[in-house]
């Protein structure tokens, strides 16, 4: 990976341009955004989604509804609450929003000044995820070169659950930010890409990356990665993360939970990859006190694919008679969790361990 | 449910007719097995499935082959042999043809007089299962009755995997068995149904027979059951069986495992269903021993599903560009079982218990 993936960039007028995720893999289109409104729907209805881009989205969407206002703070506001609460879980997303209304509120700016001082946050906001990245990278490779030497390995078998790569955070993500390092420093890496029903997340974006990337992968169906793991078929198994607790209780997509549970119960290393930004220090008990987001159960039901001639379409894949409920995250305690993978190094999922070693952002 | 529901049955011609459970819940068509090669491809093509129904069908089988021969033993031999062969891990279906065979091999009959036998022979198996389903249904709503009073529960949340109803074992199924017996009992029970990719048999055929049935359902995506145990919305696991060790460990739908890992974590109870005959009392560790069928990639990547006009069609769901990799089962440890809940009783996962319960079988 050389940078230059992104999943979404600011045109030569000002206007956010970005991927739609929704299209993948079977078509790629992207979309404009070129106010609130507009930001606030391609949250809602995923055209963006994942943690990191959802927070990129949101800051840049607060300043493109600053330029819709012409700076009027006043005005401003409301528009920017819409923002943040467009979805509940991600708090990267609320980080963000804070972040840029801070700046409204003690910057002393308003009109042009204001805005443009709003665009320059917000491409420092995704810029700094960059190297973020890129360190959550580093240091993930560094465990899978620990692991292949202690176990001899000649090849390494990752397992992801959902989309944590360059489609969700910039450049290189966060669970995949190790694997796009270790193919780098030349290691044979096979990575099992959990499909993540209901969205297929897995299927359409990690895949997708990962073909783009010249990277070994398998889709697998979300129920096969605790046989996989019972039979040593998995080495290390890492996914991104929506919010993470205080006390290292991780809120990532739905049966995240689940791969946790295997990886203890077969005792393959299982860590949490994350930017400072998903950490809410306000949260210690992350199953009773992170929201969780019902979508519409048209999710679970509806499904897009190709057909014979190739053409993207959807289907029904559900029986109209039976309804759907369709949860969008799960909460993994933190002691399932082996560690977590920040941009500051790996830390242990405990209260202790998380204020040591991010007491300034406390 | 009245006795009525049958996956399969004789014609006045002697030919087996079979729901066609590939094409549910959208279409509903049967096809006729006349011979052994038809047999056999309807279980390798999983036009029929589950546990019991593939042991029937199996039997039937055999009857027909026989007929095809003229009820000619040598012939009849290589046969049953691959219709005993035609899917590795469902040991009903071993089972099945083996007491067929012994039939064949000891009974002294040959010619028309064999071929009338096992057509007898493979009824009786089938009538058999309803009886063993029946009281299936009964010790498993008594467990249902007893944990509501326990919990002092006015509703019952039950959670199933795959199908095992009567789609998979004629009359009433073996995880569903306890099911249609609350509901005869009067007993407010909602079905939490997980999709079961990549066949979606429990979106497919478990919805299906419910909402037939008038039974309160929800059908979810696999990954969303250990979310629901941790927030208390699960009172009791139930799913069927492929093949169950001596020591209680037992292969099922994949998938199942993780499950069984959530409701241990949760308190939940986690019960297998399954007739005396789904044992497989050689074998002791289930995780290393039983043989897990892996099945063709396209399964994953492809699904059915009724498009915007309502016609049955598929979908390709999975870029071209990326491998699947597709296990029909995994094996839950008995450590992780409360209970097996068979014909004679709920009898402990252990070797001590299962001997004790069925020595007579062993």
């Amino acid at each position: 990976m050389d940078g230059t993936y992104r999943a979404l960039w600011l045109t030569e007028h000002g206007d956010l341009e970005v991927i739609d995720q929704t299209k993948l893999p079977f078509e790629y289109e992207t979309k404009m955004l070129t106010n609130a409104d507009e930001s606030v729907r391609a949250i809602k209805d995923m055209t963006v989604r994942g943690a990191g881009v959802i927070g990129n989205v949101a800051a840049f969407g607060v300043y493109l509804a600053a330029r819709e206002v012409q700076g009027n703070i006043e005005a401003l506001r409301p528009l920017a609450q819409a923002i943040r609460d467009s979805r509940p879980t991600a708090v990267n997303l609320m980080w963000a929003v804070d972040r840029m209304m801070t700046l409204v509120e003690t910057s002393g700016l308003t009109g042009d000044a204001l805005v443009d001082a709003l665009r320059r946050e917000s491409i420092l906001i995704a810029d700094e995820d960059v190297l973020r990245t890129e360190k959550i990278g580093a240091f993930g490779a560094d465990i899978i070169e620990r692991i292949m030497e202690e176990k001899g390995l000649e090849r390494f078998n990752f397992l992801t659950h959902c989309n944590a790569g360059w489609l969700a955070i910039v450049d290189s993500g966060t669970a995949l930010a190790p694997v796009y390092e270790a193919q780098k420093r030349g290691i044979d890496i096979h990575v099992w890409v959990d499909e993540t029903r209901p969205r297929n997340q897995g299927a359409n974006l990690t895949a997708w990356e990962l073909s783009q990337a010249g990277v070994n992968h398998t889709v697998i169906a979300d129920n096969v990665g605790g046989h996989l793991m019972q039979h040593g078929m998995v080495d290390m198994v890492v996914t991104g993360a929506d919010r993470v607790a205080r006390s290292g209780d991780a809120a990532n997509k739905i049966g995240t939970y689940l791969k946790a549970l295997a990886a203890h119960d077969n005792g393959v290393p299982f860590y949490i990859a994350l930017p400072a930004s998903t950490f809410d220090f306000e949260v210690l008990d992350g199953v009773a006190e992170i929201p969780i987001e019902i979508r519409d159960e048209d999710e679970v039901k509806i499904i897009r694919g190709i057909d014979a001639e190739g053409r993207a379409t959807t289907l029904q894949i559900i029986q109209s008679a039976s309804p759907a409920l369709n949860y969008g995250f799960d909460v993994t305690p933190a002691r399932l969790i082996t560690g977590l993978i920040t941009e500051r190094g790996v830390c242990d999922p405990t209260v202790e361990a998380v204020e040591a070693m991010f007491e300034d952002l406390i």
